[in-house]
């Protein structure tokens, strides 16, 4: 949790910004002004970091990008970058860039939605990045990690059973093949693995109405990080804005069976103090919700 | 003391930005990622800022001006702001604020160099701002504020003495004017006042070497902020990427006649504890030496 304020970076409040982070390599959604603090002041590094995705164009979401490119390009070799985002991300990058004549030394692949493309954003072997368009004053995106399935678990005892012993042959059958048994009976991988097991789901979503889009992107999601920036009294601020309040995003985001919520893009016209209402209001609808807390890391354990 | 390192912003190293407040107004000097932050920090306000002025287009010196433009566009009639830096700085903002459609709630008059530029970049009743070319890797400018001159000190006893007695009169001769006494002799301002006082003169120069420029922005200064990138030991560093060592903006300064100076820009290479030794360094050469403090406010006494 890099930063989960609304608006403009605040000392205790910087802008919201998640990094998602498995097996070493690295995903940031947002990049706010500073937000590269918050990567140092964590030791997070940037040398994982492999795909950026903005959601929209609005300052508290990018004004940050360009700084985190910089410190990313102090590193020798850093490969390829993916920037994902809504048209025109890749121009207000070239032009800061251009513009302080600052070399980059690694590739930059710009992925900007247009309304023809598909629901898929990224994809990797480990798993997929779906962005859906929301509901705010501006085209914005919001997005979902979806971790590739495992397999079923392996019954060693089913295995023996069946002729094939501990060795090679029940790798293979790990990892889905067909093997043939000593006694020359074929034994396949569904007869030794129990049901494929689902990937891990992540959704960020922010600055928008409750819709459509956003359930979408909340279904059956682990961990939800979803815009909860008003209190109900302020409900009014909300929907002008086109923004959500704490009990907006816990009801979208039960309705949509999603596990865990954090609530992030707090105004900042709310305390630290305040934000203990933030919370109350979503648990009220969501038992399983809480505000975003700096640097704090969200484990998300592997589905059974 | 907004910031006082170099190359980019670190958790407890702001980058290199100084705010200059007299009577209430601001002038701003440079404005790398981030630095709103150090403003909120020092809950020093944007509503008094009246100009910015920038070294040179780096991302160090520039990426948080459209941020501290945004911050002030949350007051209401923040009144006009001036931005002074050299060629390009203009377009680097425009393209900010047009790629995210910002609407910024007052006039922003942009004040270039150009080699046709005389030495004073912005001039009010209260002092004027020079600049002055360094020599640094791209055009870079150093500023100095020069407060305007006072009065001597007036002399009540030899008003007395001369036959004007406490009253308007008195407010007539400290102006400057010549009043009739009472006795029809004529009492200049001059027959009552000590020699004329000066002003207060701070330089801020950073990223250069030593250079002619360097020493006319000091000269004579109360207060000079000047780059101290580098230890000794690193010189080779700062001569090939055209900075300046600790000790050699120590001698520039006291060659220049600087009363005080105060180190900036210090690289990211270094600790806090490092910071010992680049101060030693430059006071090895100029007795009035020290590494800049977090959000520390400098008080320059008026001139006897």
């Amino acid at each position: 949790m890099l930063g989960y304020g609304g608006m403009m970076p605040m000392p205790l409040r910087m802008t919201t910004s998640v990094l998602l982070r498995r097996e070493g390599r690295m995903l940031l959604f947002d990049a706010g002004e500073g937000i590269q603090l918050s990567l140092k002041r964590g030791a997070l590094g940037v040398l994982g970091l492999d795909a950026v995705a903005i959601t929209h164009l609005h300052a508290d979401h990018l004004l940050g990008l360009p700084g985190i490119m910089m410190f990313r390009a102090q590193c020798d070799e850093p490969g390829p970058l993916k920037i994902v985002g809504p048209p025109g991300v890749g121009e207000f990058v070239r032009h800061t860039l251009d513009d302080l004549k600052y070399y980059i030394n690694y590739n930059v692949d710009f992925v900007e939605w247009s309304d023809k493309s598909g629901r898929v954003a990224l994809s990797w072997n480990t798993g997929v990045l779906i962005w859906e368009p929301l509901e705010h004053s501006t085209l914005c995106l919001g997005y979902r990690f979806e971790e590739g399935g495992r397999p079923g678990r392996f019954d060693p005892d089913r295995a023996t059973a069946l002729g094939v012993p501990p060795g090679p042959l029940r790798g293979l059958l790990q990892a889905g093949e067909t093997v043939v048994a000593a006694d020359g009976r074929e034994v396949r991988s569904s007869d030794v693995l129990g049901r494929p097991r689902r990937g891990r789901i992540v959704a960020y979503a922010t600055d928008t109405r409750p819709c459509a889009g956003l359930s979408r992107l909340c279904a059956g999601a682990d961990l939800a990080f979803v815009e909860g920036m008003f209190v109900e009294a302020h409900r009014d601020a909300a929907v002008e804005k086109r923004h959500m309040t704490a009990a907006e995003a816990g009801r979208a985001a039960r309705d949509a069976g999603a596990e865990r919520i954090v609530l992030v893009h707090v105004s900042p016209r709310y305390t630290l103090e305040d934000e203990a209402l933030l919370a109350a209001e979503a648990r009220a609808v969501h038992p399983n919700a809480e505000v975003a807390k700096p640097l704090e890391a969200y484990a998300i354990p592997l589905p059974d």
